[in-house]
């Protein structure tokens, strides 16, 4: 028996238990006995088994389907990313399928297992904020396998990327609350394991620093979860315990602006004469909210499109060397709306 | 060679091609010349070849996967389904892929293809707005494949379904604007192909007439798009054109409402003075809008949670006899915000 080239079936036989109690027990399902698991799991490692090494490199056919995994689905972002991906994949004859993992990356693995058992392509992929450590990632990029990351970039080598300038988009939106008149402005910052979250901070920084505002690093808030409650019960006791309070809000997202929002309106404080209050995605709700937010429009349609094509382009063009690394960086717009306007 | 058991392998052998011509011709894929296309089809037909009859009766293993075709992934109300779904398949080791049909039959049918093709152990279906035939369910079904279909119940026998009370809900909205005093209430109805929509036109046909309160037909006006610029256009040329306006609106859902709501500002009336509103769906934007929109809860989470447990039994329990047919259906509740109370 070749290094590397074992198979589920050869754990199989060796255990006398079915391929599936094998494929269960190394993916930690329940079901399968923990010394079942145990027994699968030392032999697994003493026959040097490589989950995906052996699917991957005896595939000869194509499956004209591309994977896309994304935290959220029901994220407004992220669905107009998903149009322009499948946009993109249906005129070439591609299928699309979607897994989801609610930020989560035990659903992030095995969203990659299923997807690799069920013989995709490739991958496009906007990964967990609980993703840290890309070995999964890696793994893949060594046998060559085509994958685009978009939005959130992992920080590692040689990586095909379709991202926005985060950066200027936090720029203008501060330096736009600025020459509002805003004074005191404070920033909501997103999940501090997501590259995006530290770009949106030092574009906020940096518009205050161009400014020659005084930054305060109390007034750089983090709200890990990134829900309107999260934001609200922030916002509500922030303004509450400073008698001089903020008078502008940058928030990394424009859920975290609408939770905000409701917390400064609840204290009696007008918006925008008051406070004024910018967020970031633009979501579909964002138009319609009293007042409508400002909000800074994120090109998730050109993201979908552009990741596809070049994954696309990657599976076409399937070759045994690494791909070249790349990194196309889309710009943003600043939508200014009533929740800004002094 | 016999009936019914002929591969793509042989069709490609025959006519000496790839398979993946073979598979991309009988899908209609681009890339492939129309001499070819026809040549595969015609030896199909030739041949009996039946799509995923062989793959399905041959299927030996389970792949632990479930697939999900959802009309579009940024509704709010399917996207908490989803979340349903989810949390009983990962309890239950199964991972779940997701295609999006955008609403279009064409997609729906290469989406079921692309998920038969990967081995999922069963279907979870929202059909599209334009699925009038379902003959694609019903050759399924015919060979025991696992369905559930979730909130659109098809015109078909023997399937199981999870739906909410549609009836009863419209019934409850239209209830609620009568009692609050509105007296000429229209009805924004959904896209006629889909049987909710009938449903909650007939809910608000019954309110009215259970209150002794005139029905004018023309004022059950049809929007047939489901777009909140589609409603936005509607109630402006219709309020516009009368003079003795209707004062309050039924829609079929939170998008036509937002729409209508949109319309009716515009003109200079005031929510809910002038106009009462009440929507359908509860979507995550209804309580930030201004006024907040009164709605009718589906509990989608709770359809995704019980149309996976049915799934997961059916394929659990899987036997070569029809599956029983079974309709649950779920209570909606409605939800009155300052839209609706005069």
């Amino acid at each position: 028996m070749k290094l590397g080239q074992v198979t589920i079936k050869d754990i199989a036989r060796e255990l006398n238990v079915s391929t599936s109690t094998v494929s269960r027990a190394l993916k930690d399902y329940p079901g399968i006995s923990d010394d079942t698991k145990k027994k699968v799991k030392d032999l697994a490692e003493k026959l040097h088994y490589r989950p995906n090494a052996v699917a991957l490199s005896l595939r000869k056919s194509k499956s004209f389907t591309i994977g896309v995994i994304i935290p959220e689905v029901v994220h407004f972002f992220f669905s107009t990313v998903i149009s322009g991906i499948e946009e993109i994949a249906y005129a070439n004859g591609y299928n699309v399928i979607l897994c989801q993992t609610n930020e989560k990356l035990q659903r992030e693995l095995s969203s990659i297992e299923t997807m690799l058992d069920n013989q995709i392509d490739g991958l496009l992929v906007s990964f967990s904020k609980e993703t840290e450590n890309f070995d999964h990632f890696t793994k893949l990029m060594e046998q060559n396998f085509p994958i685009v990351f978009f939005d959130r970039v992992p920080d590692i080598e040689n990586t095909v990327n379709v991202t926005v300038n985060d950066f200027k988009g936090a720029y203008d939106a501060t330096k736009h609350l600025i020459e509002q008149g805003y004074k005191n402005i404070i920033h909501l910052a997103g999940p501090k394991t997501l590259p995006i979250s530290a770009k949106r901070k030092d574009g906020y920084k940096q518009a205050l620093q161009d400014h020659q505002m005084i930054l305060n690093p109390e007034w750089i808030i983090p709200c890990p979860i990134g829900t309107q409650e999260e934001s609200y019960e922030i916002t509500k006791t922030l303004f509450k315990s400073n008698e001089n309070h903020p008078d502008a809000i940058f928030a990394s997202n424009d859920i975290a602006a609408a939770g905000a929002m409701m917390a400064v309106k609840e204290l009696g404080l007008k918006v925008p004469e008051d406070v004024g209050i910018v967020g970031f995605s633009n979501w579909q709700f964002s138009s319609m909210i009293d007042p409508p937010l400002s909000s800074v429009e994120q090109p998730g349609f050109e993201m979908g499109e552009k990741a596809t094509a070049m994954l696309l382009e990657m599976i076409e063009k399937k070759k045994e060397s690494n791909w070249e690394a790349k990194t196309i960086v889309l710009e943003t717009e600043l939508l200014v709306r009533k929740s800004s306007q002094k």
